[in-house]
């Protein structure tokens, strides 16, 4: 069985491999994949963005873990979250919000099985006492429902949805930057798709501030070198990329910058 | 059975997934974690630390490399110790020292059985031709004894332990930054008991530098927003954080510095 | 069956851990070993380096992956090479170039067996799309021959060699820097042991630009602090370092700087 960790814990400190230490000790059979350890500390929203981008790619029955995690030790709750090919263990800070909002959550424990816990459950590091122990138990067999109650009130964020302005224009946002400088956007190729209408997309305008692109690119190799280009990524979402440079840079652009789409004439 | 692998050789280099190649190669069922590859190099007293934090959550039987080795190829000998639970293998540089303080280990073997070496053994990489073979071979069920002769002359460096001041305050330092800016110090939850004798923690004065922070706080959440807090952390040591921020930033504090504790008659 | 991984996706975002998804979910039983995601993003130079000092060490019937691709999405092609001891999976932009050039290749394919490809492939991932799931196949024991017809045309590049100049001395260059600041220069073992023909390596005189340094040092530890010196490094190359520091910065020296080698009389 596979169990996904997805944490702001970085590399450097051991906190993850101590997780792994526990996670081994419960279930020895376990397989621990890392699907990000580096978004920016106490990131709530990217977290919530990494975790849309990569759960479907797991075989059925993957335990997806994140632990990005601000209200350690409050009273934010622990959760069990089970959709019909995953479980999804989580802090109730809204961070699974984009299962909540494509409807794929069939129902949510609140964690409250203490004897499942690794003890003495410190205040400061669940990803360790609560959430490490818990998926392995899972992934072992214990049915969800041994962990807690079902609950129907938890944390949902808003998620940054692309919205059809009064023109006819689409109006999206860039919801992250990754390693190479592309600038991830809220607009799906669906969406892309809904505002052609069937129209060829050499059609569409993008601005991205004070720049424009025409159309869209085929693949990265394509655009012409330090030029801006679009493409869809391999997440579905539109891009903005700069041919083996950073678009980020290029542009000046950044998380939560304004994103337009309109059809010519 | 499960090997750790806790170095200074980074993730951009090969270094570590070549040791794994080896390891894989004599024992393909064993199980490896990394703990870290980020301390800084050569920085053998926060390696020990790493350690010491880390290596009581996995299970017993767990073979834990330590390669933080400014010595390599040098006279420095290669070790093996055994505590009641685990096993360590690391060079002889002081880098177990915690272990040895805390009077845990029940042996400790000089590695000189050359027949398990990778050969050629180079000058610059212990870790992948003496350490990941010597590791392999162990988790295969070959006894400690086979690999070289008991000695009791490893090195020992000293450990940074809080002291008792003529006026009853607790002095300790900054042992380590985390990725969050936390600073971890020498003072564990044990010694505040002792320091407390009964009383409130409401009555503990911490003072970093100039700044002083009042009691202990429950957990991260509970601090004021860009306000220092105290805090036992998931290691069971005394910390100073800010909320959402970087206690390191904020107080401009780093590695070795004093940390005072006292009670309020 | 263990498949590597070497990609310039960085570790941030979950590219890596999707890929590896993707693999278990066509075999369970498939080991995955990071080699390294943190060449700088395009370095297909680099990536071929460290693909060189690293699969050897690996056992047999082992399946490298490497996906350090500008091309991606283009009409580049995704190729299967095949060694008497291991296969390589990689774009056809020249990142095997080394194991070309050592003629240890016995054939090539071209992939094109797009029923075991992840569908819809995109025009930028084909490490999740194309690499990864022809991975797991192929450790599944899919043969070669399956994935697509043998080619002959494959991309090379030329790879640093080290040149003998007129006046005898031998002429290398830095191929590139270490975390540690070492500069591994493209000088191999072999090459020094001709120019030396039987001469102690104390009649060695390295030259790195203005700095001269004498002689092989044994090991790290044995160079004089904040001095450079010169050693064979891990992977049978010549490397400069300083004791404890960082050769690059000491020397101002980097990638593509030339180094050259002369016997005194």
């Amino acid at each position: 069985m596979i169990i996904t960790l997805l944490t702001d814990f970085g590399l450097a400190d051991p906190f993850v491999g101590v997780m792994k230490g526990v996670i081994y000790g419960i279930n020895p059979e376990a397989e621990i994949v890392d699907l990000s350890h580096e978004p920016p500390a106490y990131d709530v929203k990217e977290a919530a963005f990494l975790m849309k981008c990569s759960y479907r790619y797991f075989p059925r029955g993957t335990i997806h873990v994140v632990v990005v995690d601000p209200g350690v030790g409050s009273k934010r709750r622990p959760l069990l979250a089970t959709t019909d090919y995953y479980y999804f263990l989580a802090p109730d800070n809204g961070v699974l919000s984009y299962l909540f909002a494509a409807d794929e959550v069939r129902g949510v424990i609140h964690i409250t099985a203490t004897h499942y816990f690794l003890k003495p459950v410190s205040a400061t590091f669940h990803g360790r006492d609560i959430f490490a122990p818990v998926a392995a138990y899972l992934s072992r067999g214990i049915p969800p429902t041994s962990f807690g109650e079902e609950i129907q009130d938890w944390v949902r964020l808003e998620v940054p949805l692309p919205r059809r302005q009064a023109n006819g224009s689409l109006e999206g946002e860039v919801v992250r930057l990754d390693r190479f400088g592309n600038l991830i956007t809220s607009i799906e190729e669906r969406d892309i798709a809904a505002l052609l209408g069937g129209k060829s997309a050499d059609s569409l305008r993008i601005k991205v501030g004070e720049h424009k692109i025409v159309g869209l690119s085929a693949c990265f190799a394509e655009g012409r070198e330090g030029q801006p280009g679009a493409i869809i990524g391999s997440f579905g979402h539109l891009e903005i990329f700069v041919k083996e440079g950073s678009a980020a840079e290029r542009l000046g652009a950044g998380r939560g910058d304004r994103i337009l789409l309109e059809l010519v004439k």
